[in-house]
């Protein structure tokens, strides 16, 4: 349960629900409802009880901040039917957070270690406020901070930990395949058949984003290696029937598999970005070490820096127009030339909302792969949506640079 | 409510949500409770009925699409004892979106023509799943797809201009003080006795994110100008005691407000970025018609790269290393000259999690502006997480450039 007015009139997104689902997913534990509720006694004490009566396990966040409108712990005390007490164990917490960054506990968090008594407090080293872990009536309830990477070292050191040690014998195994290039209905038409021939405790879900569809399998059951074996059948029939449109599984990112392949390879890659303005380096390099690959980018927002920057005849513009397959070929080559990489990918499109025509609608987006073997291009035509438009461009270059590298130039 | 297994497993994030809470804030509807529950028709009943007893409007998404994890149909019409009847009216509407894309109605899709009987089916022109609209004992409920921007149009076309028809007279008034430069306790201490003074009915919280604090008061009642009033004293309040530090209010981003004070004073910016390796500039270019101010960028994430395209000495980077305040500088100078904008904004930092020493610890960054008056510099030590240093540089540099052209350069 998450616990905040700002989850409640949109301003946050709550992102701690699906980390820790994630989460308690990859340890096998289902979770049966994610609630949040306004900063509100009533409110939360009615869900804190009502989720109580029937989970075993209930994980509160937010709510515990140092300001006045954090009231998660005055309730938790009204529903363990106790009071706030100093918790020296709490405060020591606190007090070496505060040193590490060489600052003196303020009165206001010194208030932070005034936990209801009975509780257990859980060490937050990222953060002022320490975890709380209670039990009653065979339930285990967990209050967290609501700032997501306090909320996840307590989960990880703390929590996970703990609850391992009391895991009965449910398995609940999952895998899941990432598939770019066609979309959910016609991926499930093609797919019918099979799904048909699978076996009743495996079930096969959708889950559309832009740029991909994941299709996740879950099998449930006791047995582990029957579950196990299962699992990688069906992943086989998955990879036998759409092969092309598979870039990875699990916790894989296009990002994450392009450069494990150009690291591989030893080779190196640029880019030179029109209308995603620098989204296709930040994805790139948004992996851990992509330096080892990734070398940099000319952002060409102007058509003065295609022509200055990336060498672009002037000529092909004019005639062309900027989103075109010549522009966007001359753009990689440009970049490959002035950055000396193995291999440069280049954008121009139209993102939107402005700059479309009956000719070249918003969404229309050239995509060139400059390397060692010279230059592809291929046109794309996504909708009138700036940020999927950017979003769908980035995904569909690293597509192009990784079907490269995989040595199948299919589409 | 919002409907998948995918959302219990953490495989999305809720957004939709979020999404949702924001828009009926903005209409002064408060939501009570946001639940996820899984693709399960005792799970989804169970929670749908709960929601029906106690609030008069009930939204609902997900579990619509034409695959079979999807099951929110037969679940509605057990709840409404109905059956589903294929909608004429719904299939008109799926045959003209696949129409307009030059597409026949496949089988799967025109199942989902078929509806609960008695819901009036809503038009989504983004997708192939009509929303539903259901009224009973005084609760209304609405069905929709899940895929954000279907969901986004239905809300936003149908859902809103109905629900404005049937509402009273309580209102809620919100005002959202976006903040940038001083943690969440040290501003709730500085506004402590201030906030003391704030009238009753009207709530002070503090939304922290990575990069910016927002200040959010909501004023709830039912006369209109009596409420206005009251806010618009507090958000002086706040001006006159925190100036400093706000950057914006309520839908303002820091990329928006930079680029509104460049536009207005007709002048152009590029970026120089080594560790942000394009997201300063993907935040930049995220605002439609930000071409008019903003040319382009020199993503440098190697060494060459900087010494070739941003002519830094070489000299430089080996005498004070890349994340150094001599190398930042030279690195905006050298953007500035080669794109020829009035401003250059360049970056370098360690965002790690490799690459840290005792010396310049990772989240050490340097932030350069370089202009018609010189060149300012300035050292920022974030934390150890490459996602949030990346974010972090990216929010302090465009408040550098934002500070510099509202002519005060305080800290």
């Amino acid at each position: 349960m998450n616990i905040g007015d700002e989850l409640l009139i949109g301003q946050v997104v709550n992102t701690n629900a699906s980390w820790m689902a994630d989460l308690l997913a990859a340890e096998g534990i289902a979770v049966e409802r994610i609630v949040a509720v306004a900063d509100r006694d009533e409110a939360i004490r009615q869900e804190l009880e009502r989720s109580m009566a029937g989970a075993a396990l209930v994980l509160v966040t937010g709510g515990l901040g140092p300001t006045r409108d954090d009231i998660t712990k005055a309730t938790l005390c009204r529903i363990f039917n106790t009071s706030l007490v100093f918790n020296p164990e709490a405060y020591a917490m606190i007090e070496a957070f505060f040193a590490s960054r060489g600052l003196r506990v303020s009165e206001l968090n010194r208030m932070q270690a005034e936990l209801p008594q009975g509780c257990l407090p859980l060490p937050n080293p990222q953060g002022t406020a320490p975890g709380m872990w209670f039990e009653k009536e065979g339930c285990i309830l967990v209050a967290m901070p609501g700032v997501p990477f306090e909320m996840q070292g307590i989960m990880e050191h703390e929590v996970v930990p703990r609850l391992r040690e009391r895991m009965d014998g449910q398995l609940i195994l999952q895998r899941t395949i990432l598939t770019h290039g066609m979309g959910e209905s016609f991926l499930a038409q093609r797919l019918a058949h099979w799904e048909d021939t699978l076996p009743g405790d495996l079930g096969l879900a959708y889950l559309p984003s832009p740029g991909q569809v994941r299709l996740r399998l879950t099998a449930r059951g006791t047995d582990r290696s029957a579950l196990q074996a299962a699992l990688d059948e069906a992943v086989h029939g998955l990879q036998a029937r759409i092969s092309e449109l598979i870039f990875g599984y699990d916790r894989d990112t296009m990002e994450g598999v392009v450069g494990a392949l150009l690291k591989h390879r030893g080779q190196t890659l640029c880019t030179a970005e029109s209308c995603t303005g620098g989204y296709l380096a930040h994805r790139i390099t948004s992996v851990p070490g992509s330096s080892a690959w990734y070398l940099g980018s000319i952002i060409a927002y102007a058509n003065e820096v295609k022509i200055k920057q990336l060498n672009v005849d002037p000529l092909l513009i004019s005639t062309h127009g900027a989103v075109s397959e010549e522009v966007v070929c001359a753009m990689a080559q440009g970049a490959r030339l002035r950055l000396g990489t193995d291999w440069a990918l280049a954008v121009s499109g139209i993102a939107g909302p402005d700059g479309g025509s009956a000719d070249k609608p918003t969404g229309t987006t050239w995509i060139a792969l400059d390397g060692p073997h010279g230059t592809l291009a291929q046109r794309f035509l996504f909708g009138n949506r700036r940020d999927r438009n950017i979003h769908m461009a980035a995904m569909s270059a690293m597509n192009m640079m990784r079907k490269q590298l995989k040595g199948s130039a299919t589409k």
